[in-house]
């Protein structure tokens, strides 16, 4: 028997993030060990008797020490705590990494708790939102073939790169790089903003007194453009409020994109909303979804 | 044989709308005879092969002339001239309907292009838009289970509405009835907004130097929320300035809610944010698709 690539791993939140990363490498057959950490035994056990872990972690100091990798898939506003009290006690070998969804509030909490183990963190943003979350949500193949951001720091040695980016390989995604600001400016443009827009147009029609007669008439066009608004309110709250500079220059954008349109509708030219209109069709038509 | 329901139907503009309509009632053996007028012979001629039009007409004065029901689905802009022509040469029993997506300018072509016969129009809109178009994509079950908004006007008998009505429940369709003004401020806010706001967001990204880069990062709730940025820009154009009173005011309304927004999110006021996508949420999974 050829020895796992990783003899131990360490999660902390055994959800949709933590037990699918869990799931895929135990399917690769490179890791010996999961042991999970989170706050909620029932989901610890649940997730024990999926085979997602291994066993349910008692001492976080004990554990983290003989680990090769630890993935915080908790939400980012736990990460700075948990940082804290792991960072005393990780092995030389061991790496950390992510699941966040913002990278430069990663990033800022890496720097105030994890003292002198900065160079052992490497941030990672894995693209596979799933309207489902709980351990009993998770998949060997949700990451196959999707994308996952690192978002390495100056710190990280080239191997420790490469070993976390190894690790999300093994789970089958497709991994890039950008540094931290990169991202937070390109997932405010393709994905916080038009979760914002989404929320925006339920919530203006929800406030009105015919709003059962509109929705009555809401058809397919309707119903994609507003799927994210059914998306979790206390995780996007959250992600606006992590990337809210990049958010705020995207809204303001917007804004005056709508606002162009906006004269253009009420002076009846009918040549700027064509063009408007043709510039974004040719883009959208050319574009691949994942 | 029981007689037909319609003996003879004549069908303005042959694809997805008219071509289904013709489809679908001689499905229902609801028509005995369907006649075809359209700009492109080649379009007719594969109407004909395709079994959904019985002729090809050559003279409109004759054949509208002792037609039951004259169905209108062409763009709205080459409406008004159809109507002037049909005008002075239909029945007394023959009613006009059409598939246009905005009522208040088809009623107003109407009244000024109908002369003595404006009781015998009665507006319709098939809530039925799908990606494919022309005479190959019409379909006999296109209208099952789909909306049609009829628009009456106070010229119109009961008995006339009874029977547009009619038609279109053989055709499968739910039938409902607003004035042309509801019905114009309905998709103004259901439809025509969340399209003009999809165009805006990728029209946005289009102009980016870095928009492959962003492209390459966006993922399923990108893809669903410009779903609807890759429709003709043609079309949607003459709608937006078919519909541009009641479409100016969804979209200064939906300015001021981002302007809200944008002022949560400068302050960061996370309960104002959660309360927006919370109420966003609850109407959204409350509502129920076609």
């Amino acid at each position: 028997m050829p020895q796992p690539v990783l003899k131990k791993i360490v999660v902390f939140g055994v959800g949709l993030i933590g037990g699918s990363f869990a799931l895929a490498l135990r399917r690769a057959e490179a890791v010996g060990e999961v042991v999970g950490f989170g706050r909620s035994t029932a989901t610890l056990e649940q997730a024990q008797q999926l085979g997602i872990i291994d066993r349910i972690g008692a001492d976080v100091a004990a554990e983290v020490r003989d680990a090769d990798i630890v993935l915080l898939a908790t939400p980012v506003g736990q990460m700075a705590e948990l940082m804290a009290r792991i960072a005393p006690h990780l092995g030389s070998h061991t790496l950390v990494t992510d699941g966040g969804s913002t990278k430069g509030d990663v990033v800022a909490a890496v720097r105030a708790n994890m003292c002198d183990k900065v160079a052992q963190f490497v941030p990672a943003h894995p693209i596979a939102g799933a309207e489902k979350s709980g351990a009993a949500a998770a998949m060997a193949d949700l990451y196959v073939g999707k994308k996952v951001v690192l978002t390495p720091l100056p710190e990280n040695s080239t191997e420790s790169v490469v070993r976390i980016r190894r690790a999300w390989e093994l789970c089958g995604a497709v991994v890039s790089e950008l540094t931290a600001e990169q991202h937070d400016a390109v997932f405010a443009a393709v994905s916080h903003l038009p979760h914002l827009l989404s929320f925006a147009l339920v919530h203006d029609l929800a406030q009105r007194d015919d709003r059962d007669l509109l929705l009555s008439f809401a058809a397919s066009g309707f119903r994609d453009f507003t799927r994210i608004a059914a998306s979790s309110p206390e995780m996007w709250r959250d992600i606006c409020l992590a990337n809210r500079d990049a958010l705020l220059d995207e809204l303001g954008r917007y804004q005056q994109e709508l606002e162009t349109l906006h004269v253009a509708l009420a002076e009846a030219d009918a040549d700027k909303l064509e063009q408007v209109f043709s510039e974004a069709r040719k883009v959208r038509s050319n574009w691949r979804a994942e």
